[in-house]
């Protein structure tokens, strides 16, 4: 575990442009909107003949997964690629850095190799924050998921897709239900759509996958389905971590289902016009029935295609955030 | 094991083009002959000092290996490279995606991620039609290997081999050495022989290695290394798996060397210029003698410059033909 | 093992360019010294914004690790992108490839894939010469190290590193400090600083980890630091291998650095504006002190910035080798 320093000073240039991108918590509104601005004309780019564009070119972009995440890699990984940048995947078990020595020691050699920015996959929270904190001005930190603290990539694609689907934020009533807990994309969801002036956002979960006192982060509690989706309009299901269900936190795979399964019964609560989500994978017949992961509410597909154009948003802006910081510093003789 | 749609169908625009790369039973012979000729473009090409042009700039290929092949992997991301593509290698085991289902949500996610084309290696027979019937329109598909079923990359690179050194095809007697039971290259090699229309297509096998009413393909059969390579313009060797060596369907490595190796002396039974091929890697001493494969008669390493040459043509034209069938939908208003 | 042939006419053309690079010894002055110049030219490139040259466009690298090093493989694949090649990795262990014949057949089949250029990583001395032997003239061989024989590119980038800081060979003292008996690394060192002309060259390590008959080289042999390390200009610290620490050659880890490890204190002992390098990656408190590797002498990251530029530098002189010999062998018609 690592100290958590300020992150929005971490993130921002002085002149609050993106730098690095490691934590929701603390961002301005507008900032996360020239964001979702952003991503919208690369999904529109994406579906031209040629989908790439040469905003980082000759650039080197390394992806240190300490985690492994297939998918999530894949995504940044196409997503640095159609901004024409040079891509490095670095496979880093976690055992061989236990020491935060031997870490810094593995980022300051990749810096060295004039690594512009690292994306990072962690299994402690705070990693993201630390190498930040360790790298010179220069690297860019893409934060793509550390223990259960913060996964802001993904929040911000889910935050795209509800725009792109629902119009705006401040009218709606969006409800996360599942693993709270043990979910790092909840706690991001949770203060992306609070940023971006949602007026009601529901949590749904057993008490054993809530956090304490998750009251005070400006919520609603529900442990009961019929009434935490009750006409809402955003209806986000997180994954079920299978390692979960051995522990004593949860009842059997169909209890949690008949329980906290997204069914079509279930979702006849939410308003008529609700749009599902899901992070994906999907657990089919545990968190979700497959009626409802492939039926006409279901946007899961939409936040893929919006998870490459976020990265490509998030990528461009804090490549920006970084050469504009760079070229004030050499103005000023540093 | 999957169902098999007409094959035809599945593979060709309504206007004849090539969009997915399946299988090579039910191509009409025009196809074929344009896919030489373009992959003779490319042979040209490669011999310069940029190997390298940008038909399929922009677009995103997506190697889904499910059955692990260095070599094949190779050609494929060398030939998906030259064409100015962007490559995703996707090592997926066969175990993650025991049920259809999650190979489809597999599929769906890599599609929403605007995938242009899937080159997909299964050890199930069948994998690549099944994923093509699941995928939207806009993705091609090309098989490289899946299951006993079809390998028509490889048999397209053979094909080529065998123009190249030979002239035609409609003079040929061509004989197909080997384990042709387990073969999937040999089931292509006999069709894309038969459409291109090879008069005399011979199989040399024990019985144990035959399909049962393999006559019924219109080929000869013969068990008899003298007999079955008498006058042969073209000696295809097939790779003996060291795994079927164990089981009760062969003799010893050097008995089956004895009876079905090319050897010098029964290469002799050939015609005077004779090419020997062999899809590679080769056990040398086992179904082939070494002075035989670096011999002046052996066209082994022409076939892996060749098959570059081929993949870069399958994937342009499935690309074209893609492309082509979007635009005549968006014309149609659909 | 492999025999060596003479390494000189291996690594050049008829015209005296650089053709493989395989190793430091033999090679001509003036040729390390055009390969440090264009290496400088390169470091200038990469604190451009796009670090990118087209040098080596539309060809393509393939780099053949039989030993595992991420951190090398790292630095050869950056190299090669920022020169525009098409890359591809090959993770081969030596277990398939135990027969020369098959390693002959692995390389033949990459040969005909039209790459044109293998980095070559191998645990056996002498085995990017055996595969320089094998290849046509056409494809340039790298050695990226081959057991305890050489390591070149690691050498060079020292020596622009020492060049960079020092401005020239003609005056310096330097040391080269650790397992010299089982350094590839300090073997190829030696070389060059022989080569360019540094007077004096001296090794310090106890008798156990010292090549027997090693002042043949012209160095000169110390077993104490104090003695070894007086008014050096440039400190060499080789990397202590873990898995030699628990054999009958040395003391334990605490015990070593006391002896040969390289303290504030010890480095006292060195020329007051001496620089300290170390191939990486570092054993903190076994062969250098934490205070010494961060401290202001310390040049180790300089080295990695270098060692891109360098690796730039050595592929694109030897595919400019590969070129003229080729268009120089067409002009003769052959």
């Amino acid at each position: 575990m690592f100290n958590f320093p300020d992150p929005t000073q971490a993130q921002l240039t002085e002149d609050g442009q993106l730098k690095h991108f490691l934590d929701i918590e603390g961002l301005p509104e507008s900032l996360l909107l020239e964001l979702l601005d952003t991503a919208d004309s690369f999904v529109d780019m994406s579906e031209q003949q040629v989908k790439k564009v040469p905003l980082l070119r000759g650039k080197t972009v390394a992806n240190l997964f300490f985690e492994n995440s297939t998918r999530t890699l894949s995504t940044f990984e196409l997503a640095a690629k159609r901004l024409s940048a040079d891509v490095l995947n670095l496979n880093i078990s976690t055992s061989s850095t236990k020491k935060g020595e031997t870490l810094k020691d593995t980022l300051m050699t990749l810096e060295a190799m004039h690594s512009d920015m690292f994306v990072v996959r962690h299994s402690d929270s705070g990693a993201a924050h630390f190498i930040a904190s360790q790298v010179t001005p220069n690297v860019a930190i893409i934060n793509a998921g550390d223990g259960r603290h913060a996964h802001p990539t993904q929040a911000m694609l889910d935050m795209m897709t509800i725009r792109r689907h629902k119009g705006g934020f401040k009218h709606l009533k969006v409800a996360i239900v599942g693993d709270i807990l043990h979910s790092r994309v909840a706690r991001s969801q949770i203060h992306a759509l609070r940023i971006l002036g949602v007026p009601e956002i529901r949590l749904i979960a057993p008490r054993t996958l809530l956090p304490r006192n998750v009251e005070m982060l400006g919520v609603k509690v529900f442990t009961n389905m019929a009434q935490g989706l009750r006409d809402a309009d955003v209806v986000i299901m997180l994954r079920l971590q299978k390692e979960r269900m051995t522990s004593a936190l949860l009842p059997s795979e169909s209890e949690f289902f008949k329980l906290y399964g997204l069914s079509e019964e279930k979702l006849a609560f939410a308003h008529p016009e609700a749009i599902v989500m899901h992070p994906g994978p999907i657990n089919r017949g545990v968190e979700i029935a497959s009626s409802v992961a492939d039926g006409p509410k279901s946007v899961i597909l939409n936040q893929v295609t919006n998870g490459i154009a976020v990265r490509m948003a998030v990528m461009s802006m804090a490549m920006s955030g970084q050469v504009a910081e760079r070229a004030k510093k050499l103005e000023a003789g540093e």
